[in-house]
């Protein structure tokens, strides 16, 4: 009789419900099979449309964790605590772990790793970046031992979904906010995600696994989509771009920059025929070039099926007796984050300028100053009050624009403060 | 000291000594390393831009496959002989097997997997489909249990290139082609890439991995890219598609319906996106949705990638002693592939008719009786001569198609042969 891996799961919600759906159904390799041994919930009764045997569920988590049969923990709860407490146990315990927790593993991501390597364990996490598509499993092993030039990625459907709508129906974010609401793409609190809270989560994970380097989300330079208006959409169309919430990270010299931000993508480009609630993510690697995946980033069956590749990874390397890579995990690339203010790009930006002569001028006197040179310039119509004056410039330096801005939101002519979105050639 | 596993690499061209300087370089894992012990090629002196060291080198293939240092034969030579030959006898040493020969897997898949499942060996092919994306182990290892409903790929860079420059540029068929030739993506004899064969031999692997059936690719319907011109990719434009040369395959109840030809994709799909030499599957899982994989698809340094990637999961599999997975790669899904005769699916038709009262009525009437529906006609322009009649209908039998256009082609009024494209939704 083959070997079997005990299997216990600590959430019993959309991903949870799912993943044990899966083991019920069967995972089998023709080595070994895996056996859902407990699955523990607060909430263990409300119906999920598995049929769980009783004698499998708890409400209490260390069940799960103290269980002899379960060699492999799926942590499904989300958040910090007391997710990080029950993985540091079941890495204590020497259990290996699999996680879909981004939040944790970005904030607590060494202490983690950390842990898992003195104890000889491995984790798996998967599913906490793309939902389905298998960006972890490219980055450790299809392309392991490649140099990873930059990362473009698309990492929260949510955002992607209203922008889309956006975009494609001309409406304001908030309408479009409750239309993602009512498809249930967006949380009654949206907040995680337009704030680009939960990309950059997904981002500083990716930092790790990428890089080699163990960020912190307070040190990643952050923006969300809440003041991106359908005229900058539209504008941006017209200079041949869309707006997404990209997620970048690069190499320059020994550093590495890395943001979040609502970026003008170009309209030929694969990122910006990504629409709706899907994700997507391009490497650039030396050797390889350009490589995207593509696929939905959250619901429960895709990131089932992420937990549940980890899952025979993990069991296979257990079943073999070989050393967990977790190490590689930890941070170990001298390389260091740069300042957001160092970065260079080209930038979009949409003044609100009373309409008289001389005050392009005045603006470009001011950019030309701080050493910022315009691509090419819109300004529509005629108006007794200010009007909008929308310029794309070459590649500029962050804190140039910064102090640029500032200047121009203070002239007497210029009315509100200046739309400034950035700007990513891919 | 870690146990290292010997590679011998047979063929030393673009692929080969990238391979070679990868593992010169050096590829090591926590648990081992890979060291290459012997590269053989017919023509071994020629500089390859990588220095290997002299006694490593051979012009005899034998000399790799019977090195009892060599526990992983890397094969790079392509096409159907001497390369079967050279891998069934590494097989029977008991050697595992790398190759990106598509060729050979296509027309003897069936000959070298049942080989290596008597002599427990395991057979690596990530390279052999789609360069560097990871589309063999996504489906192998993520996705497995996964249920594949369909797949879609633009599966060869050369016909993407070509059909790229038609569309941006204008150039008709053959211009395109001189252009891709001397921009060194096409062969001096291209007829491999614009008859579609190259994309079938990858969809036939494909059909392997992703569904479990055997099919040889003169059982697959295949037809390539020559009679597409660019007023067939401008009415395709007005009608909000871009033509692509796709490899398609979908469950159709009890079978599988395959084929490659030119197809309408539509202009938001992703895979319309796809342009120049760049390769994309877009996968469609029951519980996952789409997913897809773009990428170069070929080029020494891509595939050199996917080949090392082989290169650790086979060793680290055959130091762990875990039974190699290639049984799962033998026929035994049950499914048929379906003739293509009753594939149904949408069609361009564009017809060359006098330009006469009544045409459009005599061609409507023929493709009614044939029960084929007229979705929407683009009619341009008044001539002395013949004018064309571009045509989309709505899902239609390709028999009641190949019936219909052979009648109308018989037509008096009706000029040439009528042009047919293939359709997908996607």
């Amino acid at each position: 009789m083959k070997p079997c891996i005990g299997i216990g799961v600590i959430g019993f919600g959309t991903v949870g419900s799912e993943v044990v759906r899966l083991l019920l159904e069967g995972i089998e390799r023709p080595d070994f099979g895996l056996e859902l041994k407990k699955v523990a919930d607060l909430d263990i009764v409300t119906p999920r449309g598995v049929e769980v045997p009783k004698e499998l569920t708890t409400t209490d988590a260390e069940e799960v964790i103290e269980s002899e049969e379960v060699g492999i923990v799926v942590e499904l709860i989300g958040g910090i605590e007391p997710a990080r407490t029950y993985i540091l146990e079941a890495i204590a315990r020497g259990k290996d772990v699999v996680t879909a927790n981004k939040a944790l593993l970005a904030q607590c991501g060494d202490e983690i790793f950390h842990a898992a390597v003195e104890a000889g364990v491995d984790v798996g996490f998967e599913a906490s970046v793309g939902g389905s598509m298998p960006v972890i499993r490219a980055l450790r092993e299809g392309l392991a031992g490649e140099r990873i030039e930059r990362l473009y990625g698309i990492l929260n459907g949510t955002t992607n979904y209203i922008l889309t709508r956006m975009e494609e129906e001309g409406l304001p974010f908030s309408e479009a906010l409750r239309e993602a609401q009512e498809a249930g793409y967006a949380e009654a609190d949206p907040s995680l995600d337009i704030s680009g809270r939960d990309a950059l989560q997904k981002l500083v994970v990716l930092l790790r696994v990428a890089f080699g380097i163990s960020a912190s989300p307070g040190e990643v330079f952050c923006e969300g989509i809440e003041g991106i208006t359908p005229q900058d959409i539209e504008y941006a169309r017209e200079f041949g771009y869309k707006v997404k919430l990209l997620a970048t990270a690069k190499r320059v010299g020994e550093g590495i920059e890395a943001r979040v931000h609502p970026t003008l993508v170009p309209q030929k480009s694969m990122l910006a025929n990504v629409r709706e609630e899907f994700n997507a993510l391009e490497l650039v690697g030396e050797g390889v070039g350009h490589q995207l995946f593509y696929g939905k980033g959250a619901g429960g069956r895709p990131t089932a099926r992420a937990v549940a590749s980890d899952l025979v990874s993990l069991a296979s390397r257990r079943l073999s007796g070989a050393t967990p890579r977790v190490g590689e995990l930890l941070d170990s690339s001298g390389l260091k984050l740069m300042p957001v203010e160092e970065a260079v790009m080209p930038y979009y930006f949409r003044f609100l300028a009373l309409d008289r002569p001389g005050v392009l001028a005045q603006i470009a006197r001011v950019l030309a100053s701080e050493g910022i040179s315009i691509a090419s310039v819109i300004q529509k119509g005629r108006a007794e009050e200010a009007v909008p004056i929308v310029m794309m410039t070459h590649e500029a330096r962050e804190d140039a624009v910064r102090r640029a801005v500032a200047r121009i939101d203070e002239l007497e002519v210029v009315r509100g403060r200046t739309q400034v979105i950035r700007v990513e050639e891919l």
